[in-house]
């Protein structure tokens, strides 16, 4: 598949800020990856800071699309699909950590941009656990129960852990968390 | 009481580096806000980095240390008084975040001397975590339970709900997050 300037553009961006911050991140090397002149960037961004914040709003929303419909996808039980999907360390580069917390870290408190489309990002991501709680709900996995809270608790768990784990070196500390987070919802099981 | 040269250096190292992280803190800005001169600072550490490696050790054993024993120091039972220090926001320092976090985020795949002193931090309040719920098996509150893992738990929901206040901007987020894990450690409560 062809791939567009744009999305040349975007996947560059992504990867070089995902790799050194926002404020370690080169233009110069983002065109060079990309493998595009500056003059062509400006006909799909006004600046560094535009096409920073497409790519990692862009780039979040797929990743996010494709974990979710590939979950809710399939005919219930969702949750056993659901865990092991969030077990999965294939899906985590625990050496960058993780690209929304990173960013978080480094840009809320700088920039009111950053500030706006992380906290909008993040919102994301829990709506969606959200609503996957509330399909096991339905599906009559899970007795009716708080999933605004279960949300908060599987992004703060997954954030914690991912931290932990560069923090430990032990990627045990991932999968460990994940199982206490499973333990945890599994109480509100229909029995 | 009168402060030590070395005690002044390592409180403005300590706050230098909480407020811009260790590659932004100025060395200059350190000296200033101490009071000392550049020679006198060569008296006690050989550079920036000493200077920063040690600060964070020692302000955060002290944290470690007047937590742990505020809880420990009173007749059991020590989970109630425990939770209310984990859940007690006026602790935290949600716009800068945790101090422990912000340089594991930075510094730990950068340099290997940050990686083992952060790694070493982050034990040590994983192993102080783990005493105060052995504490509490030996005080009859819980029933035999693997308080490593929870130690674990614990750790991953404090740093993954800082992370959460940061991105969301509500404070609520860390003190709901804190009533999940105090649920989730009190299904072993002993009955």
């Amino acid at each position: 598949m062809k791939t567009t300037t744009r999305t040349r553009l975007i996947d560059a961006a992504y990867e070089e800020i995902y790799s050194h911050g926002y404020q370690g991140a080169s233009l110069g090397e983002i065109l060079k990856r990309a493998g595009v002149h500056k003059g062509s960037m400006y006909h799909f961004f006004k600046n560094k800071k535009e096409l920073a914040l497409t790519a990692i709003e862009e780039k979040m929303r797929e990743r996010l699309y494709s974990a979710y419909t590939s979950v809710l996808s399939s005919p219930p039980p969702y949750l056993p699909g659901w865990f092991s999907l969030l077990r999965d360390v294939t899906r985590r580069d625990f050496e960058r950590g993780c690209p929304i917390a990173n960013l978080v870290q480094e840009m809320s408190n700088l920039d009111p941009d950053f500030n706006r489309t992380m906290k909008g990002i993040y919102a994301n991501f829990r709506a969606s656990f959200k609503k996957v709680y509330d399909k096991a709900i339905a599906s009559g996995e899970l007795a009716a129960c708080d999933t605004e809270k279960l949300s908060l608790l599987t992004i703060v768990i997954i954030e914690g852990a991912i931290l932990s784990v560069k923090a430990s070196g032990d990627v045990k500390d991932y999968t460990d968390a994940i199982d206490m987070l499973a333990e945890h919802v599994m109480q509100y099981q229909r029995r």
